[in-house]
């Protein structure tokens, strides 16, 4: 203990330590948690289990779930399985959960990331009774230094009633320096955010704390989950590819530069190809402003390739993990962590330009974009990040792939069955058969470019039938409305989209 | 002439003087021109006019108009009967254009309105051949004062290949000083926007201009077409009251003061009402940042109770203009005019923290809201700048009536049969019906807040209906695919979407 103790520069704050059994007793139902954690990053692990453990033993309760994003270590799904979540926000990715979720069991809220620290400030969501917060250490001059997320642990310690802290030993202090924490404020009290480069320091190394409020102090020693990418496939390269060339096209018409411009991609395995396309390329000294950096943002930094990544939180492979925090000093000059108030703020995005990718779901023929909901009900995981980047970026790009389940479903639909982002916010959507411009075009000139480039050839007979017949009914954006669902309802009702062209 | 020359204060400029016709005639076929006018207030007026004039006369040609958003002065109107549009962005309101819009004749962009200026600025949309702008002087620094809107006029004038000036006689030399001119610059080469209240000055007192660009300037002497707006009705009185209650509501759960937060409000006649409804309330000191001020603003700033007003256009009815311009005196310390990027900017909004009202054409049980297109396929005007506030605004609120014809549409469906603002971005929404207050509510608990509180009692039987069917399959946002849409045909196939039910 005397080892660990040292993570905790005030003395008076010693007195503080406590089991997680018995922090977690202190949670009653009906209360609020604010916990750490930002895809599989720096989640709040000890506390949460014991407290699901109460649950195991027979006790009966429930409480709000407000986290940063996704979390590891099976929080979610222990969560799920012992029944205990009322309400959870702003994003979750975890199958039993999401299974609670879309039987009405847990009520879900699904909010941009950069949204849910306004609503706490403003105080018109559920207070937040405990946060859980996950750190490294505690500065001589109070402050929390988290560990491999930052997420809304700032406006969580800022608007909590109390607050836990959970230190990680497993969390090398070689992360110390490595967060820029700013607080924008409430709104209406609020000076201009003076970041204006991906590199800039505006904050400061950790949360501010009020030590009337941390009620407890627990010791860990686990490390975060390893994310679970798959490698790229053909057609994840293919729309790396397209992707690329489309940058390419924009460089030739003089509009960006070998730099490009900062670069956010969404998690996921797409995303990362994409990245990965960027290696063996002639893009250079690239900077990225994300929220989540992945493998291969450290690929592209041993590369030369990436001078600079700031985001909310680092969310890598088992291995990877091994190697970036086994030779941390090669990377610490090269990173920021910050809040994911400033990570996703749409101030930021906006001056500096972004260049967003994200994935989707299925997009339309005019370009509108599913990101959540699998048949237009039921969530997979919320709409995250996407909309703070895609709305304020330079350049919002969605990518999928162009079919799905062997061709049984197609991306690519006469209307998206949940709209997350309207045509007004997609600027390109690439599939593994091309790309689509849609910046400055008017409906009726996106279907043409969208069916040809993006939609999957058996297909794209299929959507050029249903424009057609919207066609002739007119309108700045011709739908034939009894049919637009029609592809959905064919593949609940036969297994496949395909159908209603064989049954012409 | 001698006493008009006074209004140019450079006097190289004065050989720039032309007659419309002859600055019409540099316009080519498939050209781009970027007129200066917001919402009916400071349009380009005689060049425009002396463009149809050409085409009148059997010239064959079509150009691209961009604009800061509708047009006054029949100049939308004229454009449409000469059919001289190839391509009209980003927002439109005039029933002839309306129609070639939806005919396909004319392609229509339906911008957010601060994206217009960026896509200009990155180049990613035709550049500007002609911008046309009126004003009322240029200043002996080479500055051209804006009238009664700023639009994107300055963006125009940043980016176009060449600049045509109107001035216009009839526009009251008082508004000079009313104007405050901040350029952003490009994405990536930007600082904060130092602007943090509504009353601050940022810029310049009109545009700068390059006078090698300067092409010609001519004379108009011509008012701008008044506002249409219909006085309050029985129910618009009523939706104004609602949102009053619930702002009162605010206030009493500590949230708000009675100076509120500055306040937005979208244009036409229930906006209106709804600040009309605030001249005999407890509220004070209030403070409006919004696009567009129409009459009730001033009342408001008459009546003590708005002591400051940010906009983009000034947009009154004749009365009002008369009274307004004739003591402008009373209004000039209390008034600012900025171009549209400023007013609308996603940065400013949020760190202001506005309360957003805007009007919606049909919302859905679970808060999506279709702001454009009747029955999901005609363009009504653009989604305009509801989508810059309602995403940013701490409260982002919609209004409209419950239903429309005399009954046979619900302006609260199923499924919205286009979607502009999503769940995600939408906070409150109100109908002479009452109001619900969706923050932090999952969709599930969204509905039946939205039935009971403010669909007609005439359609609330048949909603539910729809959505204990849509229950049983289950999902975040339960739904009936096949049938989300069946309002809409019903309405479309009998006239009236009531006849749902008495099929049943």
């Amino acid at each position: 203990m005397g080892g660990k103790l040292k993570r905790i520069h005030p003395r008076v704050l010693h007195e503080r330590l406590v089991s997680a059994e018995e922090a977690a007793s202190w949670i009653n139902d009906g209360m609020t948690l604010g916990l750490s954690g930002f895809t599989r990053a720096g989640d709040a692990k000890a506390v949460p289990t014991a407290l699901v453990e109460r649950a195991k033993k027979g006790e009966t309760f429930k409480v709000n779930v407000y986290t940063g994003a996704s979390l590891g270590s099976n929080i979610d799904k222990m969560f799920a399985e012992a029944g205990i979540v009322a309400k959870r926000l702003p994003f979750q990715a975890e199958p039993l959960m999401r299974k609670a979720i879309n039987t009405g069991e847990h009520l879900f809220v699904d909010q941009h990331l950069s949204h849910t620290s306004e609503m706490l400030r403003a105080d018109v969501i559920d207070r937040v009774d405990y946060a859980i917060l996950e750190g490294i250490s505690i500065t001589e001059d109070g402050m929390l230094i988290p560990t491999t997320s930052v997420g809304n642990s700032l406006s969580f310690a800022e608007t909590a009633e109390n607050i836990i802290i959970e230190l990680n030993t497993a969390q090398p202090e070689a992360l110390v320096g490595l967060h820029d924490i700013y607080s924008p404020n409430k709104q209406g009290e609020r000076d201009p955010i003076p970041l204006t480069k991906v590199d800039g320091r505006i904050g400061t190394l950790g949360i501010p704390l009020d030590f009337d409020k941390v009620k407890g102090i627990v010791f860990t020693h686990q490390e975060d989950s390893p994310s679970t990418i798959v490698p790229p496939d053909e057609e994840t390269k293919m729309m790396a590819k397209h992707l690329l060339g489309f940058l390419r096209s924009e460089i030739q018409a003089g509009r960006l530069t070998e730099s490009l411009m900062p670069l956010q991609s969404g998690i996921g395995s797409v995303a990362n190809a994409v990245l990965h396309g960027m290696l063996d390329s002639e893009f250079e000294n690239l900077v990225v402003y994300s929220e989540v950096l992945q493998d291969a943002v450290f690929d592209l930094i041993d590369a030369g390739k990436v001078t600079f990544a700031s985001a909310c939180s680092l969310t890598l492979s088992e291995e990877k993990m091994k190697q970036v925090f086994g030779e941390f000093y090669k990377y610490r000059d090269k990173l920021i962590l910050r809040p994911q108030e400033i990570s996703n703020q749409p101030e930021i995005i906006r001056r500096l330009g972004l260049i967003s990718i994200n994935t989707a779901l299925e997009f339309d023929i005019y370009g509108n974009v599913n990101s959540t909901h699998v048949s237009g009900t039921k969530m997979m995981n919320g709409i995250g990040g996407s909309g703070d980047f895609a709305r304020n970026a330079r350049l919002g790009i969605f990518v999928t792939k162009s079919i799905a389940k062997d061709g049984d479903i197609s991306s690519i639909v006469p209307f998206v069955s949940h709209v997350d982002h309207t045509e007004h916010d997609v600027d390109v959507v690439v599939t593994e058969q091309g790309y689509a411009d849609l910046r400055g075009l008017a409906p009726r000139e996106r279907v043409p470019l969208i069916i040809e480039n993006c939609a999957h050839p058996m297909y794209r007979e299929q959507l050029w039938d249903y424009y057609k017949e919207a066609l002739e009914r007119g309108g700045q954006t011709p739908h034939v409305l009894e049919k637009a669902f029609s592809w959905h309802a064919s593949f609940k009702e036969s297994g496949t989209m395909r159908k209603l062209v064989e049954q012409k």
